[in-house]
């Protein structure tokens, strides 16, 4: 089963408080999804997730497709046995990575063939193949099978990628077995062009998908046409579906995409950052990996409750980081995982009580972030 | 404070149970302590250590000393609380690693210079220096800085060691600054020969350390060799002290050593085997990373009752490993300490009810172990 509800909007800006049921549990958005790669949330086991109580994480339809391959997950019984988590599961289509090997991959109608980086071997990934694979994980929700276009394609190329898209989208959701058991959403696309987006959120949302995805942004765009192209999107899907914005995670990208309308969002950022020694913090990113640090006892964030923070000091941290020790990137990336859910709380409780422009400028301001002008967004948002 | 007390000798073999007290707690011997080389067990976060009923854990002076460096060691107020540990901490003296140098060191009776092997700066380390760094650390247990000679040193080179090691011994005892709160414990040297061996541990006991360490042993020799020298030297270590083997503990070893009157393991086996792939069961070791258990979905060993065992499968974990995933090398040595920690309290267990032979039989037969003989040890320890 697959429901959204929404719960509330917020009297100043578009943000919704939501929860989506599945047959996994619930998940009350607006949400942060950590990203599992390979079936697991790099070093992170599942007890560490439900502690920091992630609702939701993601797995990666590529990834996963090469190892441990679609045998041993159907033997297994589907993602959320294999690993051991029996909370909700959402799975891209593997379009972005096929799309990020570059010359490894040829493109045309049909779908995309590709050799694997791991080992060179010739592959075919399709929607039908794409969603077949995704029956096979069992993810709680699905996407539809995309083209990402580059974020400085020309309005021709983007334009014939997101007409594919479309006609990809309709082939994705054919090809669907289990719409009972998981929800496809499908996936706007048409990069940094008005018009293009505005034509391919409608022609999905003609399709009546569950839930809609926005993707192509975060791909070397500034922030503002970020977010410009969120106030253009937006309104063109229907307030009683939800909104997942891919790959973006950023503290301002997540308050700015919520008072946008958007409800979902999974990023690299926070576990990637933690592997190079990087803490994300109320007063903003901590380098901890930095000689300043190395007598430095305090915990990562002081206003943090995790148990990082309750138990170990920076200067620890720092050298357990120093010396390339497995402990550091995992307390770093619990520290950031648990900081970026904990900032998902508060903002949902701040929607509830309407002062997400308060929550905003609070956390911008001992962040260092600066706030957009966020009239212009609320006016298109709202029309 | 430091005590130790002799609770029972078992019946048939040399075994003892035990306790040892000191300011930061209990523990309960014949005990295994997992090596935290660098401050971390690796992989591990204390409240794993503290889950899986680790009592006391290994730091390593020579590594402490060049990272962080005792001036932050200083700052932090010791290892206990730079690394959250409360429990107690046992120190080698750097004697060993500095040795494993090879030609980055040089041996004088003063001490050894040597350079150090992360970026070739040149340092000093003596009997005293040893020691201070220890002090700094605030270990429970300290060690003596001793030379370790190779396994196939000849008789004169290891006499001449040997007898440099009592020296050593003496002017470590001499140089301890807080003798009330860290036991000092002397390390009997001597080789593969029995008289050196049996004069080292002699010189020592005159010195009357708080317990005493047997060094130089599983350094290429064989086992046989190994139990023939402990079954040598135990019967001149006196009763009322606690006797540690260094560096040893495959699952043979140590209930080999315990028969033989050993009361305190440590081992790098347990964590370093884990990196690789491979899981310590009651079947004996299972290399989880072949191909033969990509679609195993029985645990690592399914008598043990450890989180590992209850929720994640050898499929799972085998996909972790080969995916180089950080989970993978932390649930392989949660495992592994944690059989390690249980087989150690079945051992305990086994004395107080003068069933530690039934155990070895046991233990071995599924492991695939053969026993050694044991009745000569039992004469000689009994003599």
């Amino acid at each position: 089963m697959f429901k959204y509800e929404l719960i509330k909007e917020e009297k100043d800006t578009g943000a919704r408080l939501g929860k989506i049921t599945t047959d996994h549990g619930e998940i009350q958005t607006p949400i942060f999804m950590p990203v599992g790669t390979q079936g697991t949330v790099k070093s992170m086991d599942q007890d560490d997730l439900k502690e920091m109580n992630a609702q939701i994480i993601l797995g990666n339809t590529y990834h996963l497709y090469l190892r441990p391959g679609m045998e041993i997950m159907e033997k297994a019984g589907g993602l959320h046995k294999f690993m051991n988590w029996d909370r909700p599961i959402l799975t891209d289509s593997g379009g972005f990575q096929v799309f990020s090997l570059g010359d490894l991959r040829k493109i045309t109608e049909e779908g995309v063939e590709f050799r694997s980086h791991l080992d060179g071997s010739k592959h075919f990934m399709s929607p039908e193949k794409s969603i077949q694979i995704q029956n096979t994980i069992g993810s709680d929700i699905m996407m539809c099978f995309d083209e990402c276009a580059p974020a400085d394609a020309d309005y021709d190329y983007t334009k014939k990628s997101m007409e594919m898209t479309s006609r990809w989208a309709r082939r994705s959701k054919d090809a669907h077995q289990r719409p009972d058991e998981q929800a496809l959403f499908g996936i706007v696309q048409g990069g940094m062009f008005d018009d293009l987006r505005v034509r391919s959120a409608n022609e999905l949302v003609e399709m009546d998908f569950p839930g809609y995805s926005i993707g192509g942004l975060s791909v070397g765009e500034t922030k503002e046409k970020m977010f410009h192209m969120l106030d253009v999107t937006l309104p063109h899907l229907p307030q009683e579906k939800p909104r997942y914005l891919m790959g973006v995670g950023s503290v301002d990208a997540l308050i700015e995409g919520v008072m946008r309308g958007v409800d979902m969002f999974d990023c690299v950022l926070q576990t990637r950052i933690a592997r190079n020694g990087t803490a994300l913090t109320s007063q903003g990113k901590l380098v901890v990996r930095n000689a300043a640090y190395a007598d430095d006892f305090r915990p990562l964030d002081p206003e943090c409750d995790c148990p990082v923070c309750r138990n170990y000091s920076r200067a620890y941290i720092r050298h357990l980081v120093k010396c390339n020790e497995i402990l550091g990137a995992r307390l770093l990336t619990y520290h950031n995982l648990y900081f970026t859910l904990k900032l998902m709380e508060k903002v949902r409780e701040a929607i509830l009580e309407d002062r997400l422009l308060e929550l905003r400028t609070e956390v911008f301001s001992k962040y260092g972030i600066k706030p957009t002008d966020y009239q212009k967004a609320l006016k298109l948002n709202r029309s």
